[in-house]
């Protein structure tokens, strides 16, 4: 197998992006990727686009964007695996090289959500589900979808509705540091206690937010990254994939996601590290109790003691496991094919030690980073280690 | 680069199956091709699925379909490259075992298109171009488009409709014999020509058909080749992958598709065979004019030779180079997703020699067989050389 690097990454601001349509906004991560690597759009062999993209006329839009950024020649395809449509593309940018058939390529992640309101969003995103079972029959959506976990997590672990709050707490912090977050606002438990509840133990303040967005990485083999004398590579040092019933009663657990535990298997056997050596983690906090279940499921602590890491303020910069330092879905935003590439973007600048402001600047101890990307809850999953 | 074999195949009947769901007519197609390859589901690894799926509420399906299945738990995504969705699934599976991230993957394409009516359909499928410029601006869809391409034709070489009819007759005729096939209707030349206009110079009959389907194929390593004993393993010997403007004024040429030429060189290069090796092809017919002029583009004749290979009935059984010998797009069907694989089952067919009717069995000489699957007007193409 041969060696992939991370040699270039960009980043468009996420939120209600009502000012650029969906190729504009994928050129505003393209365009500083590119740039970032040091290559040029004809120099790129392949390129995958994460997206989910049933929200506007354009259907198929991978070859439309490949058209506007200059990158028409190149192979093409567009991935979906609900919520973890750009990993599901990283992983076959990944492939691509390590298997031959490319030395350089182009990943993409790109969601304009925001051409429809927020209940057809809501609505449309409930079809990542089983739609004919869980959707049409019982009329859940993801905040019910995640709603239930919490509930099962607060009723064996006793976990409460405050170490809820204090997960939006920490992400909304790391989000008003960071320029290409959604929201910039700090926010206290108090306030994310009293915000309206969505499903019930989860409010407003608890749900990430759905809106627009692109991010994409240059991803480079050994021989490319020393022919462009790249001096900051990121290495993929492991990759797991998984994925798990889409009928609920099928699931062997409910207080965590066996998806999860499977793929990080996987990638820590590959990358030949453990949950300790990870320096630090982007997961996927689509809702609050989704950050707590991950720091469970991918071995950041036991099972059940997820609040308790929170609670002591662990998954800080500075602590033993620091977490979204982005802002996380939750307050970064979770534009849905976008979310995996930005979260490689977010770790590359972390493990290159480039981040901006230094609070956000995890301190590296084994240079190993760890990204979680979820489609559905746990429906699909995909988990990448980087290492410098 | 490991090597990586072809060594099950599954297909389920094409046509209006309203008697199924798309995780039945999955089924249908994955139970065989497992039982083919002597493995079952818990043994694979990853499992692409190519599909547009936009045709019902399951909006984002490669889950359920997996569920359904019982491979819940392997690694999975669902690709999209327009009508060579397949193919792009099929090269993320190649990938995934040359690479050395799988030892065993289930390539699955799929589409349930009947869920809508006729003129939906055409809607839909039309997304697959340049929504905004194409479609909005000039109210193109896909006859119009090949219409185009057609009259190019016609202009530059003298192109007939007689020469369009000849191809729809031979796939017609070899559809018949294909029991997978929709349509199961011998046609004449003059029944074709009395057909109703599409878009002129294109009739019904030079149209492939909107219709459901499966197929699945199963790929595994030379190691796991060997460990199940498979005797007649069908050798993946070359891929090749590209792309094209969405917007047809930047096209360099009309008389064909620039994305062949470029998918078709990588392949061969990476085959190291030439067209003059290949002993028979799938090529993409969506209309009769594409199979015309894939004929010219992947190298099997000159370009403008096109209409007088098959004058000579030199793309039959027995001629210099047989094309579409179950069918093609055109009679078997095209069920968008399930393109790509399907012509990857029916090449595994006839490298085994195990094709019946022996009257559509090729003769082989060099055990080389090539599958060329476009997306739009080469918006996207995918090239895959197999040999035995």
């Amino acid at each position: 197998m041969r060696k992939v690097a991370i040699i270039g990454i960009g980043h468009a601001k996420f939120g209600r992006r009502q000012d650029v349509n969906v190729c504009e906004i994928a050129f505003e991560a393209i365009k500083p990727a590119l740039e970032d690597a040091g290559v040029s759009a004809k120099d790129i062999e392949y390129m995958p686009v994460g997206t989910i993209g049933m929200w506007y006329e354009e259907g198929l839009p991978a070859v439309v964007i490949a058209d506007y950024c200059g990158l028409s020649g190149v192979g093409l395809a567009r991935f979906e695996a609900a919520c973890a449509s750009g990993s599901a593309a990283f992983f076959s940018g990944y492939m691509a090289i390590a298997s031959g058939m490319a030395d350089l390529v182009l990943v993409v992640g790109v969601e304009k959500m925001r051409e429809v309101d927020t209940p057809t969003a809501v609505e449309l995103i409930g079809r990542a589900g089983s739609y004919l079972w869980e959707f049409e029959n019982f009329g859940l959506t993801f905040p019910g979808y995640y709603a239930l976990h919490a509930t099962a997590h607060m009723a064996k672990f006793g976990t409460t509705e405050e170490d809820l709050a204090l997960v939006a707490v920490k992400n909304h912090h790391y989000a008003n540091m960071n320029p290409y977050a959604h929201l910039h606002e700090e926010i206290t438990v108090e306030k994310a206690l009293a915000s309206p509840v969505v499903a019930w133990p989860l409010k407003l303040y608890d749900c990430c937010t759905i809106c627009d967005g692109a991010a994409a990485v240059v991803l480079a083999s050994e021989e490319k990254v020393k022919e462009l004398g790249i001096d900051t590579p990121v290495w993929v040092a492991g990759l797991g994939f998984s994925s798990d019933s889409g009928n609920l009663t099928k699931r062997q657990s409910y207080v965590g996601l066996m998806a999860t535990v499977w793929a990080s298997q996987k990638a820590y056997k590959m990358a030949k590290v453990g949950p300790e050596d990870v320096d630090c983690a982007t997961v996927h906090d689509c809702f609050t109790i989704a950050e707590i279940m991950a720091y469970e499921d991918l071995g950041f602590c036991k099972k059940g003691e997820g609040p308790k890491l929170i609670r002591e303020e662990q998954t800080y910069v500075g602590g033993k496991i620091p977490v979204n330092m982005d802002g996380g879905l939750k307050a970064k935003g979770h534009p849905i094919g976008a979310t995996g590439v930005s979260m490689m973007v977010e770790l590359t600048r972390q493990l290159r030690e480039e981040v901006e402001p230094r609070e956000r600047q995890v301190p590296m101890k084994n240079y190993v980073a760890l990204a979680h990307n979820v489609g559905g809850t746990g429906h699909y999953c995909y988990v990448t280690i980087l290492r410098r």
